[in-house]
């Protein structure tokens, strides 16, 4: 029994290290994981009789000489499907193993009026079409969501979601109920999803301390702690977006209160700060801004050089209480900070951190970009498998039609 | 070795409930470790035997039948030295298993010119005399140290002391030599080891999430992340007296920053706000305005509700981040708290936080007090034993002259 579950755990390690790295030697396994060659080459071949993996000669090892077979994933045999409920959009993907997004279906997302049934309905609808145009003998692992609010772990229920307008909305368990699942879809946070895609696939890969800002309409923020996201008693931790900055003369925060983070450098504050009129909104309006400041415009280069300066109050406020290997700008901060803004926040640091805190910080944007938060989705997708490899592949949908 | 593992893994999972208790009985034992009993009775026969437990009857059980026998350290016979450096004092203390101080020296320490030399010679001359006033056949199993500053994991080296003005001075190093020992004294910030102490034995008790905000004439933190203190890449974390929350016109800080919370709340603002001399300090001279506020002073009422409020911004901000079951208020801050700055920090917390991060959350000041810090210490002299009962109980400190 013991035996058993020592299998099934290595079996599982295998797998996650081929799924993260999408193609490892058998010996950079058998290095990784301690194990002789003969005892990789055994879970290789279960795996592979399990459909999850195959082996290949590798295309170039620069070297003379008999080269290791590499480890593949699986990737257009098993997949998971994923969704984001985000401030613009609604996205659903088929993302194979190994974190590839082999194809996806979007819809603007209306800014008001998205209630919970017509958000569902689309998404279930793509999640369908998705799954059929898959490869016939293709297997479905699991299925996750990402959404732009306060998440309650365990059932998916959004407890408050400020940008739909949403408060305690069974977001999960419906989505499970229109997909014909037997249980609630997973769903996370997305920023906490987009840090942990970051941390495995983006940006953040070796760090085990981390800190992901995500700009929206609003900040989020995912916090990976010695490797695992800071969840906090509820799983509502990393609500980085609503530390007050600017408590004398805030502007007001969709929470209530005054001078978040959010407030002062999320969308509408840059807009405005720009003289940007009060009905638009959206990454196209940033995006243009930016650019103008890039040209020089001294109206854009005053509102990038405020909002940097916030940003740089709340990020040093967040290295002097995580002490972080990497910060990471994500969403429209990856448009935003690599302008006039890092220069700000770079100065705040230096003014506001303990030196011995920031002596190995390192700033940087999102690697994987707006598919960060779908990423994740994924992850939390193939969470089961990962675990168990063997007992994971039931298919997750109900077989086509 | 297998088997001999987890019997040594189970040996310290039963001194640790037992230290950590005081007093659990065989059957409690059992049922927490999910053993058999005659097991429990085999592993406490080997702590017996090598000195680290004694049973005996309980002193009243309040059921009839025969009642189980309960397992209690060796309280006076294995202890470990804790030292303490902090703003107003040197301490040392004889700790005994089961975290009772048993005997401890202190001396007033000045507020300026203590060097390393001075300070390691007071420490280790309270070793000493601690150690020779100890029972003939009593073991030192441990050394630990506290210190008011950013500590160096590993070699204690403290890297940042503001208070008396350190930097990169081999503490732990020093005090070791100084004790005659083989190796660095072990080494942690008073803060993080308080919130340590009151998580283990304190306010924070059952809590996997927790706050500890130690008042001194800064504000340092710990913060308790699933269980485990939070370190970050470096082991600085925890630097909740360097959020800044008043970036506007904040008071000038030690570390060269403004506004920084501990700017705004610390021993210097209190006694500004109430208009004491600036020649005043110490925590008797918070206590007169404490005092004073409760005999109804509008002065000294004003200070506490400014400096409640600024301390309820910093908390606001940090249940944002940390969705904590327990905020605790220790050092001076457990003589400020409970007055007027207790309604400022509610309201502050009711007017910032997301009513989800909110809703479970307790405030609570400090159970142990002014020793948090020491039991803290006496922990860290604990941790080998606890790790490795058997192996662990080779005398820290030469025998007696």
């Amino acid at each position: 029994m013991l035996q058993e579950e020592i299998r099934r755990r290595n079996l599982g390690t295998l797998l996650r290290h081929v799924h993260l790295d999408g193609s490892v030697s058998r010996a950079a396994l058998a290095e990784r994981m301690g194990l002789n060659r003969s005892t990789i080459m055994a879970l290789t071949l279960e795996l592979t009789a399990a459909g999850l993996v195959h082996e290949e000669a590798p295309t170039d090892t620069g070297r003379t000489g008999r080269p290791s077979l590499v480890v593949r994933p699986e990737t257009t045999g098993v997949y998971v499907l994923a969704f984001d409920v985000a401030v613009d959009w609604l996205t659903a993907a088929r993302v194979g193993l190994g974190g590839v997004i082999l194809d996806r279906r979007r819809a603007a997302r209306p800014r008001a009026g998205a209630d919970l049934d017509r958000v569902v309905e689309v998404l279930a609808g793509f999640g369908r079409e998705l799954h059929d145009a898959a490869p016939p003998e293709a297997v479905c692992a699991g299925v996750g969501a990402s959404y732009c609010g306060m998440i309650r772990p365990g059932d998916g229920m959004v407890r408050f979601g400020p940008d739909l307008g949403w408060v305690d909305q069974a977001f999960g368990a419906e989505l499970g109920h229109r997909l014909g699942l037997a249980r609630p879809v997973p769903v996370g946070n997305e920023a906490h999803l987009g840090a942990v895609a970051e941390q495995r696939r983006g940006a953040g890969r070796g760090f085990q301390n981390m800190i992901y800002l995500h700009g929206d309409v609003g900040v989020g923020g995912g916090i990976i702690v010695g490797g695992k996201l800071l969840d906090g008693d509820g799983g509502y931790a990393c609500e980085l977006g609503h530390m007050v900055v600017n408590p004398h003369d805030g502007r007001p925060c969709g929470c209530g209160s005054h001078g978040c983070l959010e407030a002062e450098v999320g969308e509408r504050a840059l807009l405005d700060a720009a003289g940007r009129p009060a009905d638009l909104s959206g990454r196209d309006a940033l995006r243009d801004v930016v650019a103008d400041a890039g040209r020089g415009d001294p109206t854009a280069r005053a509102a990038l050089h405020r909002i940097g300066d916030w940003l740089g109050v709340g990020v040093a406020n967040l290295i002097n209480l995580f002490n972080p290997g990497v910060v990471i700008f994500g969403g429209m901060l990856r448009d935003v900070y690599p302008g006039a803004a890092a220069d700000q926040v770079r100065t705040r640091i230096a003014a506001n951190v303990l030196p011995v805190a920031r002596e190995r910080v390192r700033l940087r944007t999102s690697a994987l970009g707006d598919d960060a938060t779908l990423v994740g989705a994924a992850e939390l997708g193939f969470s089961a498998l990962l675990a168990d490899p063997l007992g994971g592949v039931v298919p997750a949908l109900p077989p086509r039609r």
